[in-house]
């Protein structure tokens, strides 16, 4: 298989995962909960996260078949935090339409997310024969590390002093704890070894954590076209990003005194926008943010030497690739 | 035993519970987090939901104390509901106190409520060896059906046209399902025979409709001194108990006017509660009540007739006698 065969299998595998979502909820009743349900759960998005368990269990000798309703758990668990973050964060759109929160209410949405992560355990169950404890164990871990990080994130919302390490833990319990657990996960139902399911394990931590740092940096060097979103987005909402906690620690004189007024005033003009990057790119944060991408790539593709079969260290390599070089 | 004893062994059991769940969010961070779930936690309630899986347990011959933290995820999994149904109803006080999101705000009791329920899973888990499946299944069918309920619920608010059999499915789902799904998850670890299951899950079904029914009695019937709360709040929040839709069923001519009026204004005065509860006596709603009590109350006990020991059909007894008979 080459690059062109791994978007081909992606885009099988994510129209399988679509159809088991999208029947999750057919004949549920009362319409009140799950149209509201139905509404996010069909709204699209890359199902990355069902596309780790499913590589993580043929990586480790497993099949795809095995863990479908596993990868349509995990997605239903992000999809859950996606919900609830939109009404804590007071989000309008996401993936183009309107928040549920915005189109229905928060009651509704709070209820639709709870019965999201309801549902998704109990897809979890369907494929767990055999390493139940095991596998739901690893997705409370994640979900409860979800639960922690986004309570850090808001924290940081108010916080002045925000550290890079700080930053690290957070979108390590934000993002990474989740890409981690559809690994594990994967490996656990795919029959890995314990080397096997810690190898890709930590595949998808530090995938997690290149993912995260790299949609820091598209909000602010992102084509505004093909981003589908404002570039600067971030900013405008004064949002700590990598970038923006690497800029402070690094600026001093006139951009440090920008940077601290991004804080004060809790965002930016969409007008300004221009202004910080510039700060930005005078600062090299762009490149340090480029650097620290790729490094936690490599350390997440080393840590698949241990894996048997070359093709399979092969469709990660490919899976990181494409995440680095994404454009939304 | 006695009634006396039983109320010792409840007193001596809630301590037990009680311990633990405070200690299950000691060492955990960030403060922001869990010093409000904490604070729900630590708020006391009458931890009736870890009683009914310790009763359970060992009813199917199992001990406590093989299910003290199963008896500890249901409770977590109860104050979750409650925390999140407190912002839906934007309720002020619960317990005496100010409710989790009116003591901090919406989005930091949506993420405290996450968590309870990501850490009741973290507790059934560590009591699951050999039953995970079963177990995990059990609790996630009760998660689905409270969020089902709480939806029904959420729709009667704004329907005219509530009939007696759509409150009972809507009870059903908010609160017997959790009490059959403590009840089986009880006997599930204490070894239960299928039979036995059963038996114990169908007494937690039906004394869970009894609760409900008794609980909306006593909103009316209660002394506002031991009740705790303001009589007839139900009423003036224009709440469809099974009172209310009794007595509208059964009213004509001024009554029947008077009740119409409380759905149209969404409630009553205060010093109109008196008003009603005079309709409620005079269509017999009061003693209607009363007898769906006892015959689901009835039916809970004549489930466990297949249960070995008398002495455990006993404790059941005490314990459906102390819920119809309590004050609050």
């Amino acid at each position: 298989m080459n690059q062109k065969g791994f978007f081909t299998l992606y885009e099988r595998e994510r129209k399988k995962v679509e159809k088991i979502l999208v029947k999750a909820f057919k004949d549920r009743k009362p319409d009140s909960l799950y149209k509201p349900v139905n509404y996010i759960v069909s709204s699209g998005g890359k199902r990355l996260r069902p596309l780790l368990v499913l590589l993580s269990a043929k990586a480790v000798g497993g099949n795809f078949r095995d863990v479908y309703n596993a990868s349509v758990a995990v997605e239903l668990l992000h999809n859950f935090t996606l919900v609830h973050d939109d009404i804590m964060d007071n989000a309008d759109k996401r993936r183009g339409l309107l928040t549920l929160h915005k189109k229905y209410d928060d009651s509704t949405a709070i209820l639709a997310g709870d019965s999201l992560l309801a549902v998704a355990y109990e897809y979890l169950l369907k494929d767990c024969d055999g390493k139940t404890k095991e596998v739901i164990a690893a997705f409370t871990k994640g979900l409860i590390e979800v639960c922690e990080g986004q309570s850090l994130d808001k924290d940081f919302e108010t916080r002045n002093n925000v550290s890079k390490d700080e930053y690290k833990l957070m979108i390590m319990k934000k993002t990474a704890a989740m890409s981690e657990m559809c690994c594990t996960i994967g490996a656990l139902l795919g029959g890995g070894s314990t080397k096997e399911i810690k190898a890709v394990s930590l595949f998808g931590k530090n995938i997690g954590i290149a993912f995260q740092i790299q949609d820091d940096l598209l909000d602010i060097s992102g084509n505004e076209k093909e981003f589908g979103k404002k570039v600067g987005g971030d900013l405008i909402e004064g949002k700590k990003t990598f970038l923006f906690i690497e800029a402070l620690s690094k600026a001093k004189g006139n951009d440090k005194k920008r940077l601290v007024n991004v804080m004060k005033n809790n965002g930016i003009r969409p007008g300004q926008v221009n202004i910080y990057k510039n700060i930005y790119e005078r600062l090299g944060v762009i490149d340090d943010a480029k650097t620290e991408i790729k490094l936690y790539t490599n350390r997440a593709l080393r840590s698949l030497k241990s894996l048997k079969e070359d093709g399979d260290r092969k469709i990660f390599s490919w899976l990181a690739d494409s995440l680095i070089k994404r454009i939304k």
